[in-house]
């Protein structure tokens, strides 16, 4: 066969493929009607029946090459085009996503205090609210350092039934008290739903932890009241899983949505956990909330928690949270990875003055 | 230097070795007499500062050869030791120990099948209960398959929250109603604990999910009522996290617990998890719970639940869960990876026959 | 809108997909047409180029509704769909696949033992070969249990260049007498092309370890030779990459393939790795070539050995791999995991009484 | 009992902490002795035999309180400590680690370029060496942009062995002399030992993949030669085995090792690796190498490989290794991620202007 030949079976490969876009492209069209109709019926638009039928149909009519399987296949891609068609447009007003809203989102906390604008945030304090000294001491220390937001947990979820539980509303009294006597906010894990209405007067930010991103039913209800939230990544959350979260609370009403990086699951055991540094710069481009990075449970080693904290913010992410406790040996929970007030300062200072950290 | 003087210095070192056995003995004997002096002070038995200062102590003695680390290292174990001397005896009475209870729980359910004993115990039922007609079509189904035990989930926690998420109580009373009508038992997902006392009526085993196994309110929740509960494991939690997440529920009196595990996150594709075989014997030796293999989400591939299924039960295990649809193609959740009635027959079949599954 | 209108849009549907069809297939038929134009040519099938120019074409002509990208997306899963049609072809022949040869292979080894035929295979010995005492103590042993198989390490991958390298060819050839002496088939791994040829002498069965499994240079080398091959699933290898790593050995001549799991990497450290039980009927329906399952280095723990082998060959697998030392404790690599020879033979044992090791 | 009979009780402890600590560092000494002894008697410092004698010894004299597997456990951990005394001096000379060479190993390449100095080194260059083309289009642009070392495969490891394998040495031989002419360094990938002589001439940097890891042989063998050698960490290596690999070179001789992480397996499917970050702080912790980070393989995508470059620099890494191609869409492989020139140009510009990047 002669390159003529050749040049000919391509020429009807690209009329086809005209034949082709066109027909797809009003197919398209027609379900689209179909959708608005179905709207109007408050019909599902997805109808797995009629899509069964339009494959046998398609499959009984195939003569080759392909093989049935192909031919669903494609059909299928084709069908799941024209459906996300309309989805898309649903993508495009998912709340978390940027899709639908160009302009990163600012939380702006009391004080004026704002998240995902041009300054990174630094949030620090202990793993669990133990003492009014310890609690104090720490607050005295952040108030020293510069920094604007105290965590402490209250409500600590933890492995064993038998561990510390932590102080509970009595903890989270305790940090209110330190913070405001010097001029902190403060940030605190809820676990259930029930105890959201009592924390609102305690907490400026309420925490959900990475044990409970998938525990839908606490991500609705802090959906449902007007204070932001710190959502941390699952141990093994997907950034699909990690997004869909977020937009549990979001679809609620709450729009002051911070998500939070804090390392993920995997075979290696030279630290904590891993720290997924990509997720930083995807969850950026996929959503306009702001990025946080916890760099203690992310690594769980103090050695590494500087270099880690520069990467984060390089990344793109909007702030940093970590572990600091006037003495980390006698900590009732994360004992090894506390930060000690001095190492904290070190480590702030440094950040700083690398060229990093924006203020 | 001679053989002999080799000799001598290992004479030397097995003096010393007798030497370190009584002192190490005797101070596990003077610490369990301080632990009991504690206990009746009501103080904690672990004293994080006193500990610190027996190891500066103990560094600032130290002369070599072993380094400061080392020494700390070493004196570390020792006391830690004579802690788990008390914690052993804990452990000893941890509730979902073997060490603490020999043989098997055995949970009896209504109509006296029991989970556990001697014969397996087949689950099946629907992904989500979608209608009265497709949960009554596959009741009847499995009654005449003579399955005793139908799931059917009514609150879902799907990733979106704009997916169907379940028919919630009306789901669990079709369920419950198809059940009493073809003889079977029920069991459904609980995710919210202001939701238990409502579904009691309605469930006969209480079903706490994957994405719910780090929700500790529910755990304790679902601890204090008198149901049986089937704990899945959580999407990458460790056998030490699974195991302590069943006291959570024993902790609080619910004494009724099974264990099933349904896949860990890995990085292959080629299942929508990787079914920890492993997890099934470990867990029959580390308990005395029941412990299931839930074949459908571990697997998500209908071509390979028999086989697996039959490993399971070669392993150990005491039962199978897998989902079972009229149609599964048209589903409102879990499509690709539910069997239909045919399939589900047949699979049930060869597992009876393969002189694996125990009756 | 009525439902009328609504059928009559239903009804285009159907048209446009019949139209789609006939043009997908006719469009096949002819990248089929050029397919055959360049393979006389020598020229290779895909190119990107003209895939460019043709996807170029599309979007300039593409009035919507759909996207662009869309129509890039949807018609590159048209094109690579007629691609694939002639790769299916070749996919139906890869050499590995199960598509293009019906029958299990059953391989043949010396005094006619097959593997992947009606009986299972154990195959068992120490990790490294260590001397000639620790070498026949352990053939007498297999031979008394009736055992056909013996491994045993002469050259071993070590993590650290400083461990115990192995004895080398001194290693096979106390391998191969003791083997000899006792009536037993030897396996060995080898590493290096180098050795392949002196290692013939040897070995009945050549392992490929593994570390090696992505060693291609190795794997065409022992594709080379006429000797059945055991290939190990590399640490953290796909089975896609499993399966195509089978390939490179097959596709220079050797058919004589054998695959063995042996644990995946994963977050869970209760097991040395995860057992990928799933991946035996994969494997099966994947290819023709015999499963076995290794059950030392998946699990390393003795006490779940005997479950997780009866898990295995009731999945399906051909065979188990099991490592057997006189005197673990003093073993020079793997001390922890290798079973004694009382073990071994307590595990044998229940193994074969169990009814599912097939004789 | 009162408080004064408790400090009774704690005096005691504290008398024997004293007395253990005398007699560990005595039986420390007595070890040392041995171990010298032994050295010189050519014997191995470790006798499990009399270590087992020694443990079985204590058990029969243990009295309690503690159990025989707690005594067996502690003084294994006090004899493992006295042989690690032994090998801590071999660590402290593991040729890799910090330890014993404080001072970070700068590696100096011809033209006095230097890596792990005070300059950040951009690598940069095709996946593939497809044609003297594209090679020369790719080193044209690479010095215009100031880019030193040009990255190009020729001998490709493929999952598939019907994939484009690479141009082997015909394609190094088109990358030395668009190198030459374009005065650049080159760096290639070797996969087999029998090629390293005649790759010589051609490359300045050899590489070892992330697949050949684990292959020791390919390790000693250009360990042997004195060239630098780039080494990436495997598919699914922890950093133990990643810093073992280097060794492994090291041992040999060749002591011009650089490590390059590229991302390991996670389940997350967002990137096509997760970039292990934390890797980088750690590897510069524990050794004196220097670190680069290889933004194509450990993210996949285009579209964060910038603030992923950012955050690997931020970390410490002295390098960043990226791939170029002239079109992408017709590479031969890695299509989807690869920079074109104009995107290089871009990334480059910007990476050097963030302040991160190290002149």
């Amino acid at each position: 066969m002669s390159n003529v030949e050749l040049d000919g079976l391509r020429n009807r490969l690209d009329e086809i493929n005209g034949q082709l876009l066109e027909l797809i492209s009003e197919r398209a069209e027609i379900v689209q009607e179909i959708g608005v109709v179905k709207e109007k019926q408050g019909v599902p638009k997805f109808d797995p029946e009629r899509e069964k039928q339009m494959l046998d149909r398609l499959v009984s009519a195939n003569k080759g090459p392909f093989t049935n399987a192909t031919i669903r296949s494609l059909f299928k891609q084709i069908f799941q085009a024209s459906l996300d068609l309309q989805s898309d447009e649903h993508k495009k007003t998912l709340l978390v996503s940027r899709k639908g809203h160009k302009e990163d989102t600012v939380v702006v906390l009391p004080g004026d205090i704002t998240v995902g604008g041009l300054s990174s945030l630094m949030v620090a304090g202990p793993c669990s609210i133990e003492s009014e000294l310890q609690t104090r001491t720490v607050a005295a220390a952040l108030q020293k350092a510069g920094v604007k937001v105290m965590r402490g947990g209250a409500f600590k979820p933890r492995t064993s039934p038998y561990d510390f539980q932590g102080l509970g509303m009595d903890g989270l009294r305790i940090l209110r008290e330190a913070a405001n006597d010097h001029g902190l906010l403060t940030i605190s894990e809820i676990v259930d739903p029930r105890h959201i209405d009592a924390a609102l007067d305690y907490v400026d930010i309420i925490q959900i932890g990475a044990r409970n991103m998938h525990n839908f039913e606490l991500l609705k209800a802090v959906g449902e009241v007007n204070k932001p939230v710190l959502l941390k990544r699952g141990l093994s959350a997907t950034l699909e899983e990690f997004l869909h979260a977020a937009e549990y609370i979001m679809s609620r009403g709450n729009t002051q949505v911070m998500l939070i990086e804090r390392g993920i699951r995997t075979y290696e055991k030279w630290t904590r956990n891993t720290l997924d540094i990509s997720a930083v710069p995807i969850l950026k481009q996929e959503s306009h909330l702001p990025v946080l990075v916890d760099v203690t449970h992310s690594t769980g080693r103090k050695d590494i928690m500087l270099p880690c904290a520069k990467a984060a913010l390089a990344a793109g992410a909007d702030g940093i949270m970590i572990e600091v406790h006037p003495d980390p040996a006698t900590a009732l929970s994360d004992a090894a990875q506390q930060l000690n007030i001095e190492e904290f300062n070190t480590f702030f200072t440094d950040l700083k003055s690398s060229g990093i950290y924006r203020f």
